[in-house]
């Protein structure tokens, strides 16, 4: 393996040579070379459609960085979340198609199709075109690598790094079901208009053809989590605020505490897992709500369950949405604590927990009607990003799956854990690649 | 049966009885009366957030009036569709809960939540609450009563209009699945935001216990047609215009002609169905696509299909978008059909079926991972309202479901039929009153 991205230039290559190939009438012009603002200039509005979202259409969050976008991003409105197998045990065929991940992801986030060669007619279109008018709504495609692809496969047993160790069973966990969970791989495209990111998963899919096969997948459709200072705290499905207290993209300390891999995490086995410096560990949940029962439940247990007001998200012990809760406040009259012993937020709050902190990019989601219950398969599609899964996710939910008043209402029923590694830095860099350096 | 909306006032009344009852310290105060203005009010936004979508987030659609809304309003960019079966035999329970309907549905499309009344803390909230500081979004929502409603249930068999009698089986419909297919009514939900129709859809379902449960329901993530002159053509999940040639809601006489009940349609059984005048029949369709065999096929072919151009939407036989179709158009050199004989657009189009139109508001979908075949569960989830669906849908899919070249990358699983009764005229007045009265 050379150190340069071998896929990326494979890839339009061989769409170049393609084109020469087909140099003539067989090739569409203009087809394989329009950007967004091409098709922008040939709409009847005169510009990208903004028409199916808040944020601009034309919104574009920079790919090439040092760490990954998605992850301390301003929370977009809509999430497609894919979880991968790798088929092929080539590791240079999983490296060409990590290098022809990130030259689409770059190009797609950009708001251009996934190739600016032209297409030949006589061909498939490189790209599946149902995002061409839609601009990139401030797209982002963030990529991670499970535990299982450090088998025996890829000789990268190696190279995996402690904190991605699978979490073993945590309390609650029973009922994951194995067809929603887990994977070699991780795509989560996010981007404020839910077409923007169904067409990236499935393009990306598409470039996997041959070397990975989708798992599972899933759609968000409303946020449930803040993740800017300036974001309006947006409701779960049981109709409470939700992510109140998430770290702020803006508070650089709480980044670096909880969110981002340090090169001194791996400084004593640097060999070992030292690419994953500038990364963050994605765990994802998804919470199926009892939403029959939990509509039933009064108001006051719901308040008692979450110790948080519904309509104002204030804490049960005074104050405002944003007023610290206290945890030690007693009932004059009855002298029990107000915030019980099993709230949630007691058993999640960094203050009760010695300051553990995620940064949470959650998204509510709904599969229609359940066929084995009849019941609407709603829930919550948490994800969470940071240093040491270990450490934050696995404490934390080991003490909610224990105890949580909530676990009445909820089941884990799928998800993972992946490696997000730093970020694709330039063209010719790609996912990961000092894993396989 | 009085004619004064049975259970409107039913509803509101016995609310504003238990807040009587309930009057003081049992209280949520401002709870149960919050409308989105005073959730804007009190938001650190200072206002209804318009961050989860194109269209202004305090927009609203007027519920009242002759027709139903949600037909030809224009195509807002979410939907939530619902089909219920009711379990009681009571016909009269059937219209209180129809009256409840009518005034949840008032309240929601307006940005109010369910109720007006207080709610009493030791008692489940009247909303769920998850949409509580979105707006309205341009929330419409549509209610329609299927074939099997009029068996003998509820005495209405002598009321069912020929217009509804069963499609019968049309060529392409072996693979409907029962599961996705049917119920004895309604509900479209359709606003800018995607919340906001899983927040209706809800609150009506749950407005329906003990009356009717829900049989199945489909989210729709992206618009698949236009139905306003200045909307932007959108693009289904084959990458291509849909929706070109749609009817246009101020195109007046295209909807009499084809979409509106007229009164002289039953003239001659006034008895039977003159409780339609005025109404509009809903056909829907899940068409699954067979999402990774398109995405094989050359351009060329795609383009034949469909005989239009993938990129501008333009016939192949020549123009651009908004272009009539030439399909006596011969190629110069082989001497045939530009536009094949079993092109999409030909067997669909108003001039080669005899001026056949259908106004459609489709949806694209997906549900993730097809878990028999491993494939992308995505496609269209068509709907059309019309006048007749017997000589306007079943003509036309007659036809497609027999030649349609597209038929090799479909194939419709699931949907139903369903009269939609005309507008609520008024507090008071509820869901298709006339059918009952």
């Amino acid at each position: 393996m050379t150190e340069q991205g071998p896929s990326r230039r494979r890839f339009l290559g061989g769409a170049a040579a393609a084109a020469g190939l087909a140099a003539g009438a067989g090739v569409a012009a203009g087809y394989g070379i329009r950007s967004a603002a091409d098709d922008g200039a040939a709409l009847p509005g005169g510009g990208a459609t903004d028409s199916s979202s808040g944020g601009r259409a034309d919104a574009v969050v920079p790919f090439y960085g040092p760490r990954q976008a998605g992850i301390t991003t301003s929370q977009q409105e809509r999430l497609m979340f894919a979880a991968l197998d790798v088929t092929t045990t080539d590791v240079q065929e999983l490296q060409r198609m990590l290098g022809r991940w990130a030259a689409i992801a770059a190009r797609l986030t950009a708001g251009q199709l996934v190739s600016d060669s032209p297409v030949r007619t006589d061909q498939p279109p490189f790209d599946t075109g149902e995002a061409m008018d839609l601009g990139p709504h401030s797209l982002t495609i963030t990529v991670g690598f499970g535990p299982s692809l450090f088998d025996e496969r890829f000789g990268l047993s190696a190279r995996m790094p402690a904190a991605l160790a699978p979490l073993g069973t945590i309390p609650g966990d029973a009922v994951m079901r194995p067809a929603v969970s887990g994977g070699d791989l991780c795509i989560q495209a996010c981007a404020d208009d839910p077409q923007v990111v169904f067409h990236a998963i499935r393009n990306m899919v598409r470039a996997a053809r041959g070397t990975a096969v989708l798992k599972w997948s899933q759609l968000g459709f409303g946020r449930a989590s803040a993740t800017g200072a300036g974001q309006v705290t947006p409701r779960n499905l049981m109709g409470f605020k939700d992510g109140t207290r998430n770290i702020h993209a803006d508070d650089a300390d709480a980044l670096q505490q909880s969110v981002w891999v340090d090169p001194a995490d791996s400084a004593d086995n640097d060999a070992q897992a030292g690419w994953m410096a500038g990364g963050s560990y994605l765990v994802a949940r998804k919470i199926r709500m009892e939403i029959e029962s939990w509509d039933t439940d009064p108001l006051t247990d719901q308040e008692r369950i979450f110790a948080r007001h519904k309509v104002s998200g204030a804490p049960i012990t005074g104050g405002d949405e944003l007023t610290d809760v206290d945890y030690e406040k007693n009932d004059p009259g009855t002298g029990e604590l107000v915030v019980d012993v099993n709230a949630h937020i007691r058993l999640a709050s960094p203050e009760q927990n010695g300051g553990i902190r995620l940064l949470r990019r959650g998204y509510n989601y709904t599969d229609g009607q359940d066929p084995d219950t009849g019941k609407l398969a709603a829930g919550l599609f948490f994800i969470a990003f940071q240093r040491d899964p270990h450490a934050q996710f696995k404490v934390l939910q080991t003490r909610l799956g224990r105890s949580d008043l909530l676990n009445e209402y909820i089941a884990h029923i799928g998800g993972g854990l992946w490696a997000c590694p730093p970020g694709v830095s330039a063209p010719g860099d790609w996912f990961g690649k000092n894993l396989f350096g």
